[in-house]
């Protein structure tokens, strides 16, 4: 990994223009590879983004990253960027589109002591780049807004960060989506925040419970009021927050919807429907 | 050049959590370095970043990387980037953030036609990404709506394109801002845009002109009724639009005080209180 470079010149890094999917592998298998396959694939098409590979090309080549690296449990990023135009030119049309995909350790947003106490999250007014501005279904790098709302909640004392939309309705934080439970009831952001896979996975969860699941603004009162907090990532899966803003959620304590959805959302990662088999090879990959 | 690269585990790439700014040489001067430290260095007080260099051994390096470049016309980037945490750590605090700088052939928005009979650009109704979101006065790389922008102007057969501020006041351009001129007194929008130091540029060689500058709200018909438009970047200095969404700037030509100021701009580039002096080898740098 310590090899793994992208030109200066590349508008991925210079114009931020790029678009990429993180899927993770758990126990050996991927978690709902063909739905982090579909969003990449409808990212570069928006971002007018062409590279050579077929879907099947690109399974091959994120199963290969992961295998090679002999990791079990990975977090596999495949990543398209504008790249750079021959000729300098500064017209992006000109420029050779660029793949790239890497796997690293598994890694969460919140560590193993605050998936046992529940995480302590703080609101901050920085609003997330609004829709008018950048379509959040292209999921994108531009995090400023995020890393902003991060060192606030840090000021504050606090360990991870939800920023605000235009209307200072919750949106989101630095890598994941949140709900609120109350009364039975799930809850969470809809208007201009990344349709991420985890959050997409507990709606299908809750449709095999039959629990309801309401779509929809998120007042940051309504979310101090719930019953249960949690967050969905990719990066750690189903989280949960038992403060906000130094206000206990419930009575401080990890709740009872959180828990179920987590224990099923684990239970999923060996399901063939949901998990796709990474080959490793008989021989362990030789290191320096 | 070709072998400058950034790791892409540096969250400058993964988050655009980077600032820059870039300066240029031209005929052997760089042209208002001072101005240009200035931002990057308060950009990256914003973002909380620090480097092990001072500002002095940065005016060193950039002086080294045109020397050694051989460029006599040159446009120079600083970029500060948070860099990775060694221990794969989420928190932007625990990353070493890293400090990279390089020099490429001057080059600009606008190429020779362009600059000798205006730019055709075009209203694109993309958002910029609003100061609630990101401060504008950290030069950043979020650009997509930019590029969306572009995106849009091509589609509609312009060369380049502005885009509008969350009140659909013109706001800039991929690189660049804009003034109009109209009965002899220029304007140019202060809301949420890049404060450019080619913008700083006009405003001081207006005040030595004695010419009135507002900053102030555009709107899209007060761009099209004006006398003349003009676009500014460091990337081609002070360039000519006569043509906006198909409909012609005045008279379709290039207007006197686009021509003055142009002319005045590049006059300042030999000045020793707006230039400073790059100090080449003396024999040819060899290369393979």
């Amino acid at each position: 990994m310590s090899e793994a470079k992208v030109s200066v010149l590349d508008w991925g890094f210079l114009h931020s223009d790029a678009t990429y999917d993180t899927v993770h592998v758990w126990d050996g298998r991927f978690f709902r590879l063909d739905l982090h396959l579909d969003r990449f694939f409808r990212g570069m098409e928006r971002l007018r983004m062409k590279i050579s590979y077929s879907r099947a090309e690109i399974e091959g080549i994120l199963a290969n990253c992961v295998a090679l690296s002999g990791h079990k449990s990975a977090y596999v990023e495949m990543i398209c960027t504008r790249g750079a135009s021959p000729t300098f030119s500064r017209d992006p049309r000109e420029a050779e589109n660029h793949f790239m995909a890497f796997a690293v350790p598994f890694g969460s947003v919140a560590n193993k002591e605050q998936l046992e106490r529940g995480l302590h999250i703080a609101v901050s007014d920085t609003v997330r780049i609004p829709p008018k501005s950048i379509d959040p279904s292209i999921k994108n790098y531009h995090w400023l807004d995020l890393v902003k709302g991060l060192f606030d909640a840090y000021d504050r004392g606090a360990e991870t960060a939800l920023v605000v939309d235009t209307d200072d309705n919750i949106a989101e934080g630095p890598g994941f989506n949140v709900f609120t439970v109350k009364g039975g009831r799930l809850r969470t952001p809809g208007y201009g925040v990344l349709q991420g896979i985890t959050r997409q996975t507990v709606f299908d969860l809750c449709a095999e419970l039959d629990w309801p699941v309401t779509i929809g603004d998120l007042r940051p009162e309504q979310l101090k009021a719930a019953d249960e907090v949690f967050i969905t990532s990719t990066a750690g899966g189903i989280m949960p927050v038992t403060k906000v803003d130094y206000e206990e959620i419930g009575d401080g304590k990890i709740g009872p919807v959180t828990r179920q959805l987590t224990d099923l959302y684990w239970g999923k990662h060996a399901d063939p429907a949901w998990s796709t088999p990474v080959t490793y090879p008989d021989v362990p990959v030789e290191r320096d």
